[in-house]
């Protein structure tokens, strides 16, 4: 035992390099060396941010880093940027990385090791999908050869494939720089991450927006003009779906392969599974965070993949504390998600219909419009909320929320509310924030919540 | 037993109309006759709505009144406008009411009685105070009596006197039309319903909008012209300050003076102490609420009085439940409130540092500055966020938040923690709603939550 210890980081972003600092906080260079490998050229950044970079409301790339490599290496972290970790060798406590200019390799050994690999987007293995004009979101270097097409591209057509976040928000920064965009979506409604009545809400809005939904479409093939560039795409309709630009927003899946070949347990959805301290389960000296892990959901009672920048910001703290000897836990999500299309808010929490459904929950709904403010105050806008509530109990489970200004932070009421464990009636009692300019007398997430008092009594037991 | 029963009601505006229509939706006309009884012209209306309409942003008087007598006497309520009820016989299960327009009087019996006779404002007893130009604004009557004012005025120098929830508001009101507004409090900071140290942001921020604040000013006297109009106003220290409208925005208290006469049980501000289902102490048949009782302060654990629209129409329904054979309870408060002072939000939930002192908590608190959106968000704003926690449990007992857009609401998520007991380390972990438009990574709330984990680690045992 004594001497120095030694941290290996794999993954230079948000969780990884929270880890690291929040380890170095704890633990000076004399009793712990951290080493931390990065791929790209980049540390600690905001991809969230990369859909308001490309739109052009947040003017810089570096706009988007919270802290770069030399800021990371002040504090003591020894970084190594274009780095890759190609083996975990966990009996041998090693990793072996492979510079990715020169192609040299090195093995380096750990007495604690931090997995942060993050996540990677979905690509379809399409026929053309890696023409020049097709363009994923997921990383600065993606967004920078995005704008680099924008500049270069003389149409104005855009075409997203995906109505999730990154497609909406995609289609918002499309339509900021003055662009047509058609969005293509698989499912009934976008946001397949809303019950399909509240997504229709969102299809509303983005059509009035001008922008174009498609709605059950399934893209097959990206065309290609002669000199290889992507002028549409295809769908197994036959549809075809003109584009100067191509965007790809269909989500990511845990980057999680070199775990599994060091046997590490993986969820389901491939992610990695961790204690409530972030360790990897079965393993005293592995941890790991951010877009890689399955969390626990609160309210399903299960596993579930859900890649967000602040949860992975937790994950690292908590990790970073472990390691540095200290004690600290994550205890869950419930599956809170906002965002938002132009002036149109989008907020959830807790679980689906189908979700509910799918772990055995008997529920019964309620949907209300209100407003933001005081129906008087002036630039009063309508808000959409649906409560989802236990059968019998009239446990609060899950929320959705779409409208205008204030709505997306509102749903925090429910997030709060569901990790409480608190009844619909209860909801209805809180003592929340009230004045005309920020809330009607009773606050939209309330009457929400006293309808659904209602229909929980209604349904019996 | 059998036949109709009589309700009464005394108070016309949110408790009182709220519960005579929870009533109503629950018992017809063949089982419960309902008589309210109102002294002015109006009912259910919004009085925290006045300071935006004396401002101009709400164009209609009108458009603050939820509902109207006739709409009232359509869903089959006896209400008798202009009417003031000037005793309580409950041995008698009687009152007696007075038209005000004829002056004559008769008594009216009750199998249930709700007391709704709201709040009055506090009006020094001070030379000068009644002379014309010197305006309260507890009701619409004197809402359309300062604009009345403001019309013939040609001066434009405007005296609030007061900095809480109505003097700020009117200060914003009277700077939107275009006044010079000179605020006079007597505390050390205005807002004393936060901590000086966050009240000196205020005081900052409305200074910086070009309002004047005097603090420690105690008002001795009102200063009239010649014809004994209005023209400043006079402070302890010998300060003059020259006005050509003097508001008023200095608070209310409850007005008991019949439940006082009638024996009924009254809390130490004055305001009527009921039960969990708003029934009067210690009288199964008398009910009460709004801005005329005190209520559970569920962190203080002590009755408290909060004179509170919201809290109002949770009253009303509650006892209109009760009255009409169902059941609810209003559970307490944790002390919510938010504001404005033009862009500049405000607000407080829980415990101030002098309230915990005042109930024997010993504790901790944190300050932090962060935004209200990512830092890189085009338009990010500065929010400040003060947290106190419980020492040795780290249970969350109250926070402060002044800022910019957003910040307002942002306290409901501390006062759902609050409702549920939450430590400041769950704070810190919830899973709050997180995109760059909306919050930093870590949302300002959980910033605070994780310094003052560290500070109540750090103050021991």
């Amino acid at each position: 035992m004594g001497g120095t210890q030694r941290l290996v980081v794999v993954g230079g972003d948000a969780a990884g390099m929270s880890a690291a600092s929040q380890a170095r906080r704890l633990k000076g260079p004399a009793e712990l060396e951290i080493v931390a490998f990065e791929r790209s050229h980049f540390t600690s950044y905001s991809a969230c941010g990369i859909p308001y970079w490309i739109g052009g409301g947040v003017p810089r790339r570096d706009d988007l880093i919270a802290r770069s490599p030399e800021e990371h290496r002040a504090r003591g972290i020894d970084l190594r940027m274009r780095t890759e970790v190609v083996e975990l060798d966990l009996g041998g406590q090693r990793v072996r990385s492979r510079d990715l200019e020169s192609g040299a390799e090195a093995w380096t050994g750990f007495d604690q090791l931090v997995l942060a690999t993050g996540a990677r987007p979905l690509r379809p293995r399409l026929p053309g999908i890696g023409a020049a004009g097709v363009h994923g979101v997921q990383t600065l270097d993606d967004g920078q050869r995005l704008l680099d097409t924008l500049e270069r591209t003389a149409g104005r057509r855009a075409v997203v494939v995906g109505a999730g976040y990154i497609g909406v928000e995609m289609a918002e920064a499309l339509v900021e720089r003055g662009y047509e965009v058609t969005v293509l979506h698989r499912g009934e409604q976008p946001m397949a991450t809303l019950d399909p009545d509240m997504g229709g809400l969102v299809h509303s809005a983005m059509n009035a927006m001008g922008i174009v939904t498609v709605a059950g479409a399934e893209v097959t093939r990206v065309l290609t003009d002669e000199e290889g560039r992507a002028r549409g795409v295809a769908t197994a309709k036959g549809e075809e779906y003109p584009a100067d630009v191509v965007v790809l927003g269909i989500g990511v899946e845990p980057r999680t392969a070199l775990a599994r070949a060091a046997g590490l347990p993986l969820g389901t959805s491939g992610g990695l599974l961790t204690d409530l301290a972030m360790r990897v389960r079965g393993y005293e000296n592995v941890w790991a965070g951010g877009d890689c892990v399955e969390v626990l959901d609160l309210v399903a009672g299960r596993d579930r993949y859900v890649p967000l920048g602040t949860h992975a910001n937790k994950h690292g703290q908590v990790i970073g504390s472990g390691v540095g000897g200290g004690y600290a836990t994550f205890p869950g999500v419930v599956g809170t998600a906002v965002s938002k299309v132009c002036s149109l808010e989008i907020a959830r929490t807790g679980l689906r219909e189908k979700d509910a459904l799918a772990v055995g929950l008997r529920f019964v709904t309620s949907t209300i419009v209100s407003t933001n403010t005081a129906g008087y105050y002036p630039g009063a806008e309508p808000m959409t909320v649906k409560m989802m509530a236990e059968r019998r109990t009239g446990r609060l489970l899950g929320v959705q929320i779409v409208g205008g200004a204030g709505a997306a932070k509102r749903v925090d009421i429910a997030a709060v509310a569901l990790t409480a464990g608190m009844t619909v009636e209860q909801v209805a009692a809180l003592d929340l924030g009230y004045a005309p300019p920020f809330s009607p007398v009773w606050d939209p997430v309330q009457v929400a919540a006293r309808k659904a008092v209602t229909a929980v009594r209604a349904a019996g037991v």
